[in-house]
């Protein structure tokens, strides 16, 4: 499958502008023969807007966005994977992502369940967690939103789950370069599975994306890094490279959940956050 | 603290020689004011040596090797930590490394938890996964073993007990240049804690070992970095950037241990190790 990831900020004026753009990327993606098209964290709105922006512009999942995003998807015939704020049943507002089939199909919508800073908190709620799965051309496919990829956790979860590819759009800033260099590559590593990180460009108020989104192999290959610009990049994903990762790195039959409980367990930190005394 | 780490192979000879280079590689990091010398897996007898070999050289945790070597660290004044086979009260034989401090006391015995392929099950027995910490000049160190660092959830449950420094002699062969370059930076940065890689150079049999043994700092930083060859690395550990990368990263404050049940269930592994149907 060939998947294309957009890597960019807002392009001025509001929703509806931003839905024209959608168009656009999602047309140069389809000359370029993707299938697949991933957009940044809260494409549709800007990220680092404030918190009455973020309540005044978020929709229900079956939103009139959401029914514009599925015509593009439909007339273009590449699926989408875009970032919004949701106003759930439950009428809290949470930091989404909806993925939409060719057919325009909804076919997920993951909730960000790791909440970023005073950003995140001020404006959302976080997911309850449940891994967000969905199959596209028999790929079985994890969502996941910017800081959760940073918890091993949270791939490892998606992982178990049988995910094949893990899809994350981002709002990646200054100082934070080292989480889309070695961090993300590092998540397929030690999963073996395909990651595609898909981050904002330019600047929100005090805040510097990062650029540089990235399709990562299995085997931890870079198959396409963009720069610090906005960019559409391309790769294909050889299914052969799923299998030849998992005969190298056999990580999953020998895990020891046996020894992990620590890892679930609801304790205060015992870390020092003051740091050690070397 | 400075800390200094050993990367080499077997010198030649049996353990009485490789105890004799011990002596030596401390002196020259005692003249380099390192306070902790780090050595790679199984330095003591080579690693790749045959299941019968492991089992006729293994030794109780305080056998006469650990009794020479305690002699070392006390003659040099600097702390070792270094791989050996360890034949454990109850008979079986471990892949292990052993903590000694300056005044020559065992601080702690690690047993590698998570064991690689056939080499390392047909020699040896699991450990049974108890985090491995002790205190050196007030700094908390945890233990693991090569492929140990490897699982993400096996660093985190050192971290998750206070550990700043994460000590790791390794055996890396070809063709897993990834994991000393990429995924042993990102444990470090994900659990804002030192790590510190010792690995081997040279042949064994069908082995090649890949050397790059390196310290890295809580950011991620590669503080001191090998190439392929023997070689004595050496890194001063600065405490500040403890505490500088944990208030950048507040992961374990933020943290959902509440939604990673799924780490410590026991079941079948879901995945089709042939790979998707991409």
């Amino acid at each position: 499958m060939r998947l294309a990831v957009y890597q960019g900020g807002a392009v001025g004026g509001g929703v509806a502008e931003q839905l024209d753009h959608l168009a656009e990327v999602a047309r140069h993606a389809a000359v370029r023969g993707a299938r697949l098209l991933v957009l940044p964290e809260m494409y549709l709105t800007g990220y680092h807007i404030g918190a009455d922006a973020v309540a005044a512009l978020a929709e229900p999942v079956a939103g009139p966005s959401a029914e514009r995003a599925a015509a593009i998807a439909q007339a273009t015939g590449v699926a989408l994977l875009y970032g919004y704020p949701e106003r759930g049943d439950d009428g809290r507002i949470y930091n989404a992502a909806l993925l939409i089939d060719r057919e325009g199909r909804q076919l997920a919508n993951h909730r960000k369940m790791h909440l970023f800073g005073e950003i995140d908190r001020s404006a959302f709620s976080p997911g309850d967690g449940q891994p967000t799965l969905a199959e596209i051309d028999g790929i079985k496919v994890g969502l996941l939103i910017c800081y959760d990829v940073e918890f091993p956790e949270a791939v490892r979860l998606l992982a178990l789950e049988g995910a094949d590819l893990i899809l994350v759009p981002t709002a990646l800033m200054a100082p934070y370069d080292f989480i889309a260099r070695s961090l993300v590559p590092t998540r397929a590593y030690e999963n073996q599975v395909f990651v595609t990180y898909a981050n904002r460009v330019g600047a929100e108020r005090e805040l510097t994306y990062l650029g540089q989104s990235c399709i990562i192999g299995p085997d931890g290959a870079e198959l396409a890094r963009a720069g610090r610009d906005e960019a559409l990049i391309v790769a294909d994903l050889n299914p052969s490279s799923l299998s030849a990762s998992r005969a190298i790195n056999t990580y999953f039959q020998d895990r020891r959940p046996d020894l992990y409980g620590a890892l679930v367990a609801e304790r205060p930190v015992p870390r020092d956050v003051a740091g050690g005394t070397l």
